[in-house]
């Protein structure tokens, strides 16, 4: 059976709260076995736990705050908007991507795609 | 070469402003020949041109404004978030769908995908 839209929320809520925390392990195990990350879309889709690890671990160090501002989910899928604030000494950058998320019945993530470009930071 | 980012979001505005203003003729122009549209996801794709001008024909009717509230482009695709309010008497019926697009290189919309649920419709 498909995973409700409660555990795909609870999915969405806690995949946001990991990447503000840059929990790479912990985002890790969010993802099904085999799944697939493309983030920004257009950019080589990463089809192993290796490299999907590698793309979380790269924020790791970072300082940042995350916001989920709104989720839509249909037929066991989603589309969310975000926000990702990074802290770089006095600068703070934020995006504000939208992912599309695909899922298994258990709520874990099947796939990502992240909407957004250079063009969308905002340097403050 | 594929449609750049400005012909993408001028695409998306005006598509947005023509679902508020309820023109299924000139909404139907904004999509290339072949485009398909799922609206919500899960529903039964429409791939002909009369499929398509009957869905945005069953709104043309109501009472509605449109409003853009987020958009993000990558790699010649879209993700945008746009609040939908429809008035029927004293009601207010506000839906904001996260759509997700693909362009030929036209800035032609070739498919669209909406995110939403009944449980995101807000009534006041």
């Amino acid at each position: 059976m498909a995973a409700d839209r409660d555990q795909i929320l609870e999915t969405i809520q806690r995949y946001v709260d990991l990447v503000g925390k840059g929990a790479a392990d912990e985002i890790l195990a969010l993802y099904a076995d085999g799944a697939t990350v493309e983030d920004p879309v257009g950019s080589e889709v990463r089809t192993t736990p290796e490299s999907i690890r590698e793309f979380y671990a790269s924020i790791e160090p970072l300082e940042q705050e995350s916001r989920l501002v709104s989720a839509r989910i249909a037929d066991g899928q989603a589309a969310f908007l975000f926000e990702l604030v990074t802290r770089v000494g006095d600068q703070t950058y934020t995006l504000a991507p939208i992912d599309v998320m695909t899922f298994d019945d258990d709520a874990r993530i099947t796939s990502m795609r992240a909407f957004w470009s250079n063009d969308d930071m905002q340097v403050g």
